[in-house]
């Protein structure tokens, strides 16, 4: 199959279990719990052993099993909200009086890069309201939001694109929504992974060869995705020029759905005291 | 690897020259020719011997080689339609005063499946012209154009929706127009096959249980494909419950030159007269 | 500023009113009360008499003034959903375990015609499920979905493209969600009107120029739409060849926000025991 | 009627004549002539008296007005991006080696306010191609495309969105793509205005208010603009709190098709050598 490649915290780790037939790591601590009902797995890089291992940087990784949000359990839709947005909140920095700056990254017009933009449609920019009426919205936190594009559409690197942005806006951090590459079919379309490290280049659907993190922007980048596809390099024997991804049928509906949980995630992470119906009613 | 299924009669062909090491086939006529520079393979299926060799019903059935489009040749979009325009033509009823209903299948909202909906964007559709005014427009062929949308958003078949346009209609002939799966990596968004069998039960992206043909539509029925998947039900030795959808990295940016090169050739054939200019301009 | 038409019945009712300075019509009877906070005049047209006067057809009308909501009045779209699926609830028959067919009318791509297809995509369509594991999904309504398109983009009238759907679906009942011409600009996005009667040709934003309703299409028609334009033949003095439309310049986002409640509405008016909340999680 | 506001120099100018019933204008020359069969309008505003007459910084400005289009005469299409093409090299820098930023302002779900964003999906980008094959594509001026988006879904002002861009490209000069306002019905999408001065804040249909022009941006910027609104600010009589806006009741179909006249021209205009034809083909 020649599937090459993960951005997933917790599939290197089972890479790494089956090679090496360990039970701990040097400089990685994985910590199993359940959040809300969802499992969850923190992995916390503590320093460049581990991170030489584990294949990611120096920090701290949440992911988040969405199976029991698919199966329809119970009050799944709130519960799968409350569980992403306590995880999500965790990572950001304490103090976010100056604003967020959500970035949807990937490709509208390919579903399984369509996460990040579609997101954005799920939450409640505020930036503008905050700054027109300071005193009526002095409990909300200032959010604005950016898609990025895809380099063809634009003939700028997502970095390019951000980098500006931040400077302009200069907010307290930036939250990086993007689709990834998992290993494991079950997790395609199933798993939300989060991190205070930015994006790794070369990461995800896309070729955003150029790293996104705390280091280029400045400030606080925490990434947020979701694996989306597999990628494989050659298929029944013959190797190919060129990779091609692997997803699931049902994709689109997925993905659409995943959208509007982390939407909403963020939503509820940023601004205290809304709930799930709240943002249904306020969405531009 | 498990690939199980292909929507094309050039790749079941091919696979019974495999297992058969045949040079002729009793009841399937094939002949090879180029048009405008593109590579077309006519397969002619004359009796039910050949239909069931071949998986295909008695028919003919058009595959043009897509590949000196992405290669860039001199010319290549308008030679691109000349080809799929003239190909089409052939299979098309000569008497098309009644008009024509073009029908776009699939899922706009997932890229593999979005050829027929957006294909439809670039189509002329003229049935409302020529019926406010019919002297002014008399030089046009009456086109009509739906598309059909998914069960899960509409929670109706295909056919369910085109039966009842086709009785009110009464048009002389249906295009459908939809996304197909393959066996080659190669052919992948690089081929485009016609029939004049209608679309066979099962078939595409999506899963289009009922027929849609000349017996249930009471009409001639071309169906207009281009593979854009291909169908894998398992992957690295796991079984799994549900197919995946293996696709080309760029798959976005294939189906929408792709469906504009369809809107384009589906145009020509249907008008006399038109340039790929004209339409450029007359587009809604 | 040659205003000349309404879609709606309770500026019909206010014409009359200041024309004939009269307390009572015959044949019209009218009743204000308020429902979960939301002002609702019910106006039944009871006889030819009343439908000559008012313009409607002799059936059963409610008017929802909307403003509330946009004051973001406590529990707003919460109420908003509760107060219109009831008043819709009382338009359709009892029984509706055949399904409802929703159509949503007008053009996607005219942010003032685009109430219905947008509608259509907060709506939980059911059909499929029902038909696939009745068992299961025994207590929801069946529900298809169906966007008619614009003629420029299908070449076919919005009644062509219906009857069939009902012919192949033969639903209980079928709710039409249409864009509407109103007067007073106070109404403009403001206001949902309901009636038991169908559409009335040349009503909405477009020309929708052939009836949709129990005559022409067998089944119970309900009419549910939004006034999101006026209509004007001629500004500043100049008459004009073609009529203008005069909008709110936030059109977008009331659209949008109208099309979420709409679809929410419906959706709690069919389906028995939902909350605002399960919808959210549920739409695909 | 209470219309307020154009944008159009050439209504500004009307507007003096009218009321001063002056001839000539004192630092304003007006140049009326004919291009590819399309009446052009030059105005230039040579200093401060003249600004301040006309209500438009010191500068040049083309308006071209459409209706050949429309009457769908000979060739139509590509005479209008022949005729647009020339009139805007004309307001460009000779030399464009480094790059041309082109931004489509304006809200891509409101029809009235699309044309920047659709204009941008008939545009050929080329910085990325450039970048990474400099030798194959150096016959290309690098092209790269920014939608700015709307302030109610980024929270960002447009001013903000571009700087950080230009600040990262250095382009040569910036294209702003932008729906105005006009004052007179026969204008609306009809007319193409272009000027070298950029856009003046509180310009078009949404409310950018920071100035986006060579003194914000530190290069030329050339504004290309189409009237697609009239603004009113009271209906019949009544003075209305909140401005309102007056479209053709066609405003889809005409938007969509000046989007691709508009696309294609910038292109035409930016790369050496290409045909409307070539463009069709290799559109993303």
């Amino acid at each position: 199959m020649g599937t090459t490649r993960t951005d997933l915290a917790v599939e290197s780790l089972e890479n790494l279990k089956k090679a090496k037939n360990f039970s701990s790591l040097e400089g990685v601590a994985v910590q199993e719990s359940a959040r809300c009902g969802f499992p969850v797995t923190a992995v916390a890089v503590t320093d460049e052993t581990g991170a030489q291992a584990i294949g990611k940087p120096v920090g701290r990784y949440a992911t988040v099993d969405l199976r029991p949000l698919f199966r329809r359990e119970t009050d799944f839709f709130r519960r799968g909200c409350r569980c992403l947005s306590i995880e999500l909140r965790n990572l950001l920095p304490s103090h976010l009086e100056r604003g967020v700056l959500v970035a949807g990254l990937g490709n509208r017009a390919m579903t399984a890069d369509a996460i990040g933009p579609l997101a954005l449609e799920n939450l409640l920019v505020t930036r503008h309201m905050v700054r027109r009426q300071p005193q009526q919205f002095r409990h909300f936190t200032p959010v604005a939001a950016v898609a990025t594009g895809v380099l063809a559409a634009t003939g700028m690197e997502t970095m390019e694109h951000l980098r500006g942005a931040v400077e302009t806006l200069r907010p307290a951090a930036v939250i990086a929504i993007d689709a990834l590459a998992a290993r494991e079919r079950t997790r395609l379309c199933a798993t939300v992974q989060m991190g205070n490290t930015g994006l790794v280049p070369g990461s995800g659907v896309g070729n955003h060869r150029k790293a996104v993190n705390a280091e280029t922007l400045g400030i606080p980048v925490i990434a947020l995705g979701v694996p989306t596809v597999i990628e494989v390099s050659h298929l029944g024997g013959t190797q190919d020029s060129e990779a091609l991804f692997v997803t699931p049928r049902d994709i689109d509906a997925k993905v659409r759905e995943l959208s509007r949980l982390i939407g909403y995630s963020i939503t509820l992470a940023l601004q205290e005291g809304l709930t799930v119906e709240d943002i249904t009613g306020l969405l531009g």
